[in-house]
């Protein structure tokens, strides 16, 4: 692939936020260039999220890129959380006016949007790192990057940045300009992948004295499972018989058995909280993880970059169109109020689920309290379903 | 009046929780005696809470203690949420099905049932001290109490301390047998009563960054208002005119006015929760404020109070008419249900609506995401109006 010098909007990341998006506008007619400082396999492997909202599903469909996942995702219509040895589910679409979730890994909507910019013959350079964004402030922003073996100068209107925590996009915004938001929780996720049929049709999220735990899958043959482990925890502690004992410990219910079976991967992810605000600095745009990051359990990290990326595809084509500016400047804050909703909601269900070290007493039975009133109460499960399923997306309609 | 050696049920205080307790027992054919260490002019003086839940109501009706409540209560369907400048109606009994509350000084209710106990006859002695609270483990406690000079020895069959926080009914159950839970909040509350039309049909909750405040009311005539203040606060610090300026400024909204008028009391409450488990030690059991403390946010402590003894009255009911200790001996565990509900809901609503001194920016944030997810969610609000309103109160139809 040659190296571009000339696009509309610069696209930095190709996770699935920066491939949404490329895919979003190549179909409004508006010339892109995504650029990955990584190779394809790399992002097509990357394990994350695997939970999509009602809305994140609607904007795949929508745009042809939904095919592989109605038929090879698995639509959840409830979670089960169990604490105290019982076990409740929470109904989604008898709670939320028909709305579900879809269970469909990240790595499979990466590989489905790689394939569909790569038909289109749009640029997508993989190996592209960004080395410096220039004049963001001005008319005419530029990046510098490497590509096969040289660097080149990239000329745009538009840049966003899709590129993650700790990408270049947020560090290209002068500090002065952004207020960070940021907590960090006193526990981290062991997460492993594993060639087993999971034990449950639907995500199991257990709290348990010893630790949370979650029960997820990525299809009806791999198992996806999490446990509550110290944020310093060495892997090298965790040998699988360990992390399937601990497993069925915090998830056991009477008559229920965890089916363990070979682990193919194993990691130890942080819990974090981080909001930038404002979520646009001159001709930078920032979306996704670029701009903000919520603890995986409440499943909104991918779900919040879709959104993101879709209202500031919508409002790109609005500009594009029109040369109308009005939804382009108020990207920043429509995101950001639905960023703040899955924050809160990220760490009300992170806190309400997991035991934190040494804690107080008081705050071990308001935890209880919470628990059982969520499981108990309609309007307390209604507000977790309805959180979880997510709110309907801003600027399909804009796109159709 | 005599003072008593003999009864069947011996109640510690003459609050709302004894005085209820003592004329349920009373219309059940029991006998009791109700002893409380102060005057009858303290008690019917002493300002407390404001708010009675559906169930409070009904109880208070249900036992003959209703009528002057009916007339001169205030039916309640709803409150305001002020936060950021905006004004936002939770409205009860849309969400909950046709419940509301009553305004009703907790001044008033004590009032009628001193009244209606005098009627009665039924031993209720004022300034009588209780000094020691022996034989609980047995079957024939004792309460060795002062009265008109002399010390007297009154053996019961059950010992029921609705005597507060403060009171020697806790204290008697041996520290081992107890376990305790605990949370001071790093805020107080000053409260005024004055004598002025209230400004608003219903209570405002507001938000702001200097601080909660509340308007409350006791009657058409007088207003009863609240500002969270330092925990160690100096009352002198507070003349008139500043309380009344702060308190404008924290509700202030477009085109309303906080109307002004002569303080008639003043002081300063801290604020803490508070829950001692079990709520039983053998023939001692524990009521209201003396089993645990709630932050007045969710106008939660006299309604906790009332809901214990009138489980307590139906379990002591079907005791004294069966033998059967069935309700007796779940009594702690039923109670303390509706208690952690009642904690949690208070903590939320306090943590929800306070400015902690030295806010953490993303608490910050996260707060008022709850706020606007409160007043937007139909889920959210219902939440709230239910546990505003309260859940339905166990017992009554054994005491029908």
């Amino acid at each position: 692939m040659t190296s571009p010098h000339r696009t509309r909007v610069a696209v930095i990341g190709a996770g699935p936020a920066g491939l949404l998006l490329g895919h979003l506008l190549h179909r409004q007619g508006i010339d892109t260039v995504v650029l990955e400082s990584r190779d394809r396999g790399y992002v097509e492997r990357r394990q994350r999220a695997g939970i999509l909202e009602q809305g994140t599903a609607d904007v795949l469909r929508a745009s042809g890129a939904g095919e592989r996942m109605d038929q090879a995702g698995l639509r959840h219509d409830g979670i089960e959380l169990r604490f105290d040895g019982g076990s409740h589910r929470v109904d989604f679409p008898t709670l939320t006016g028909g709305r579900s979730v879809m269970v469909y890994a990240q790595t499979e909507v990466v590989k489905d949007l790689i394939a569909l910019r790569l038909e289109t013959g749009a640029p997508l350079l993989f190996e592209a790192e960004v080395l410096a964004v220039d004049g963001i402030e001005g008319d005419a922003p530029t990046l510098r990057y490497r590509h096969e073996g040289a660097e080149h100068t990239l000329t745009c209107d538009i840049i966003v940045a899709c590129d993650g925590f700790h990408g270049i996009g947020r560090r290209s915004v002068p500090t002065s300009a952004l207020r960070t938001f940021e907590r960090v929780y006193p526990y981290s996720w062991l997460g492993i992948l594993a060639d087993v049929p999971p034990s449950c049709d639907e995500l199991i999220y257990a709290h348990h004295p010893r630790g949370f735990a979650l029960h997820s899958m990525r299809t009806p043959q791999i198992s996806r499972l999490y446990l509550q482990v110290p944020p310093d925890e060495d892997l090298a502690a965790w040998p699988d018989s360990r992390v399937w004992d601990e497993l069925s410990t915090r998830m056991a219910v009477p008559g229920w058995t965890l089916a363990t079976g070979p682990v193919t991967e194993k990691s130890i992810t942080p819990m974090r909280s981080f909001v930038a605000e404002p979520m646009r600095h001159g001709r930078l745009f920032l979306a996704g993880d670029a701009a903000h990051i919520v603890p995986p359990t409440g499943a909104k990290g991918l779900n919040l970059a879709a959104a993101d990326v879709t209202l500031l595809a919508a409002a790109l084509t609005r500009w594009h169109r029109a040369g109308d500016t009005t939804l382009l400047d108020a990207y920043s804050a429509t995101a950001l109020q639905r960023v703040w909703r899955a924050e809160q909601f990220s760490y009300s269900m992170t806190t309400m689920l997991h035991t934190p070290p040494d804690q107080d007493p008081f705050d071990h039975r308001l935890q209880f309290a919470q628990l059982s009133y969520t499981a108990s109460s309609r309007a307390a499960s209604t507000s977790l379903a309805e959180n979880y399923v997510g709110l309907p997306l801003p600027g399909l309609e804009e796109l159709a």
